[in-house]
């Protein structure tokens, strides 16, 4: 260990001599922003388990750990390397087992497990969005099965399209952290189910208007789960920096904190004015899903902007939610947590935004435009036409939905025959 | 990268040529500091959405986030500059927008935009004192005004005194994580909140006796807010060493850890013990009260104590929060939360016993006392005088306080047209 | 420090000059992982607040701070350096209270207080085992009196065998983040408690059959609690590298992340899976369990199996815990969290198959595995004995527990004169 040490710390660093320290700072900025990243589970579970009926409660809570589980356990079996392994323009990479590299051969960059720890927290999230949307009326089984689908196939490939080097990369796609290709995927993901699935019983009258509001039962859980959100956002945004051991390096880390603080503030201070102004009360769940309307708008570009930059694309994040929510239920769309607005709305707003602040070598703004454009419609496209296979295969299958009895009974009965909140609950 | 990386990990650092590692590690403590203090503000809104009745915990909920997102972007818009930018002995900075250097424009010790994340988070943490202790009977409206002030003026300016290196710094005034200069400045503009509000509509009798226990809604939900703050304040206390590049600096990073976390416990037990022996019953509220208390007396000088002398610190602390409480109630200052005995009582023990361990040069140990009691006294002077201008502006403008019917239906429906927690709570 | 950092980031690490990127890499992973470990005291505290009756959660929340700190301030008193201070071979080192070497004289690895700060939070997690599985029905005092007995005297002395570098280490045992440990010794305390103490009344009918089941008031708070303790364990796991200040180091770390996620993953679908055969339903509980058991059992070996090995460790503890929970109940074990499936059981396991990827220098497989057999056994004896004797002496002192009237009103409102969910719980 001393020899190797010594041989790096005085040296220019060269592919056969790793810059140690670089090494070292670069795998630790993906293993802590990994782990708040994998917190985000618990993020969604809050948000999740504060947004539906106390009824559903324990059924949101198992579903959100045990699609966190199937994501981990899927991209290691095949995720990681479609998405990231050999994709070289094109559109995916190669099947198979992901391993580490032994610990003595680093790929001269940083530690590989580091890369896979960080990378994997990433598709956990957008499963994590589906399931939000989709509560309170889809049978466990049909769920996690699509939950499989989504983690082992569908994000891999639109990751490889950018992320991976495959062709949208080629062609000068911009998303920094993932705005589409980890919340727009889960976003149409889930657009698709709703529709496919179609909403709560009982929520929409036969002339469409919202018949039964179903208030969330625990809103200050869903407070928590957006604080814990916001918190997790530095890792994901901050991490994708994926290198800290330079001064440019680690003062981009810093700017993208800054932007992504500022821009999740400007999304709650929008979404609460616009709220007032609508509905002439703030709304509470509006102004979280601001919050987190802002970070999704933020994500595909946190590091170009200046900072009055970032706190218009999260304002505009914070407006795009207020106003994309009435929309949803006008079209009898039923998201029961705002997954929609937040992530796929403002998504799509932050990808398309991204490209006034940075463009890639040889393209003009316009251009940058409209590659952006293009990668939002054919990743859009790509997801919800597999999405909705998946969830009508699902449908004519084993079924999608419950009885309308056990619907109305909730999940935690007649899924886990057990009650969320047993000593307050009744019925 | 190569080149710049080479001349720097084999040399001398110098002004011109930054110590890479240095600047990497130092930036690294700030931004990790930064988000587990951001984080705090899930602790805050825990801990008051346990604290408050049921009726009350949505608007709560809606206050912590909103007041953290003021709290961010006032800081970008007037408070860094305020606080930090040209104090020079003096008593404020300069008025303006903050923005980070350019990327390859180093300050030559960490990166800036990692010192504005970390300064940030400060400001929200003295903005959330105010919130718990004012619940259950502010409206929303002036109570974020009121933020607004506390965050873009009076923050900044008490915090260019010592921080900014004003005058209090040239004087060798000590704090070195903000016992005065965050927990006193939020706990000063609560007292003055509260005597100005006056208490809940209820709670004292005409003899000044409690006529009606209130007791907090959820108590899990405050002890979770309680471990959150304790795991926030490492990065509130470690992170103000603001550096961790060599090895005097890590070191005192851990030792910072080990006193904070020695003087929480030590508020715990204290806070136990006594309420133990006054109520014959330990207190729940209280202990987490304690922990926090003795987390605030720690703050002003957590490095320079033996661990011994933290324990001292942090079970002073505790045992102030459980008499002052009482005292409070004496003089029917109504404080929801306790937040009063905690951050301002512990604030001011933490900042005057601070002198013991930790003298300015050529101050004597007698002298550091006299030096920390008139910041004391000066800061607190300030602050309770802008606070209650303030206060006293709103009060007579918009005004402070929902009607008595108001209050007692619960601000949740008054305000925000929603329950917290609709599933359970039967009024 | 110019000349200090000069002297040493272009030149060979000597034991006078320590390699001050190395001091630093490895004093930050101490530090960083310590707080996540501190922050599992949040995620107890929620799993057992979730999981117990509301009657009682108050009582449970309170027992947890209260545990924390006791086991903080024991460990600096006499704990870390009966564990580590002159150990060498033996069975317990010196008695005192530890001091952190002054800043200047590091030890030329990583900081004193971190390594202390880390190891600290470590002796809390033993503690916390023990509340949940003795929760609603003891009192108080005695608990809090056991958890002095465990945390000064038990839990170091075995903890100096191992990794004070006592007998056992010397004999070649392997435990490497503490299935043994931490998560036996815990669970073999509560396991003698339960014994001891009894069943809550009216769980077993004279028959010996679950007479009422007595499920959690709180489930979304427990997952809450189990995320914690997922993103708690990163540290725990990846912390006991204890270096990172290399690539080798830090690419360790970053292999023992992935394992431990994956682990965790495992352990919720094997359990999912198993309740689903055995009970026709998946069961929440069972599956947060789940989870906690896949990650004892990979915290003996987190570091050498293949990612495929880590997940086959990790569903056999989610086996063992949906298996063992009825058998507990078979013999009218009352254990009220299943801190005992999923510490003590998942802990042996993973002590034990730790031999089939990990040998000592010079021990074959086989010789391997009979001193992790050793090694259970002689830590399960002493921890079982001096338990029960304590469990026993407190018994015939101050006594264990609560009348059964008082245990039947709830311990919240005989032990602390004050109710959880006051605003909900109707008794």
């Amino acid at each position: 260990m001393f020899a190797l040490a010594a041989q790096i710390t005085g040296a220019v660093a060269t592919p056969e001599q790793p810059d140690v320290m670089a090494f070292v700072a670069d795998s630790m900025l993906l293993m802590i922003s990994g782990m708040v990243v994998v917190f985000m589970a618990a993020g969604f579970c809050m948000l999740e388990s504060g947004l539906v009926r106390a009824k559903n409660a324990a059924t949101i809570s198992l579903k959100n750990i045990t699609l966190f589980s199937i994501a981990g356990l899927t991209y290691y079996i095949v995720g990681y390397r479609l998405m990231y392994d050999g994709v070289d323009g094109g559109w995916f990479g190669t099947i198979g087992v992901w391993s580490p590299d032994p610990l003595d051969e680093p790929d001269g960059s940083l530690a590989s497990a580091a890369d896979w720890f960080f990378q994997m927290a990433f598709v956990a999230t957008a499963a994590s969005i589906v399931s939000g949307t989709l509560a309170e009326r889809i049978k466990l089984g049909p769920f996690l099965l699509f939950i499989v689908v989504l983690t082992a196939v569908i994000y891999p490939i639109t990751g490889a399209w950018k992320w991976g080097e495959g062709w949208l990369h080629v062609m000068g796609f911009q998303d920094f952290a993932g705005s589409t290709l980890v919340h727009s995927v889960g976003g149409w993901a889930a657009l698709m189910g709703a529709i496919i699935l179609g909403p709560r019983y009982g929520k929409y009258a036969p002339d469409g208007r919202i018949q039964k509001p179903m208030p969330g039962s625990n809103l200050p859980l869903a407070a928590l789960g957006t604080f814990i959100l916001w918190f997790g956002w530095f890792g994901f945004n901050g991490g994708s920096q994926l290198a800290a051991g330079t001064i440019e390096d680690v003062s981009a880390v810093g700017k993208i904190l800054a932007n992504t603080s500022l821009a999740a503030a400007a999304g709650v201070l929008a979404a609460f004015v616009m709220s007032y102004v609508i509905f002439k009360k703030p709304d509470l769940t509006l102004v979280l899903n601001g919050a987190i309307g802002g970070l999704v708008a933020i994500t595909a570009g946190p590091l170009d902007p200046a900072l009055w930059q970032g706190i218009l694309v999260g304002a505009v994040g914070g407006v795009l939610v207020v106003v994309t929510v009435p929309l949803l239920d006008k079209f009898q769309i039923d998201d029961v947590v705002g997954a929609i607005p937040a992530h796929l709305v403002c998504g799509i707003w932050g990808t398309l935004i991204a490209a006034a602040t940075t463009q890639a070598d040889g393209l003009s703004i316009i251009s940058q435009f409209g590659v952006q454009a293009l990668g939002i419609l054919v990743i859009g496209a790509f997801v919800a036409i597999l999405s909705a296979a998946a969830w009508y295969a699902l449908k004519l299958t084993i079924g999608l939905r419950p009885s309308v009895d056990d619907e109305i009974a909730g999940l935690d009965k007649t899924e886990l025959g057990m009650e969320a909140y047993p000593d307050f609950y009744k019925g």
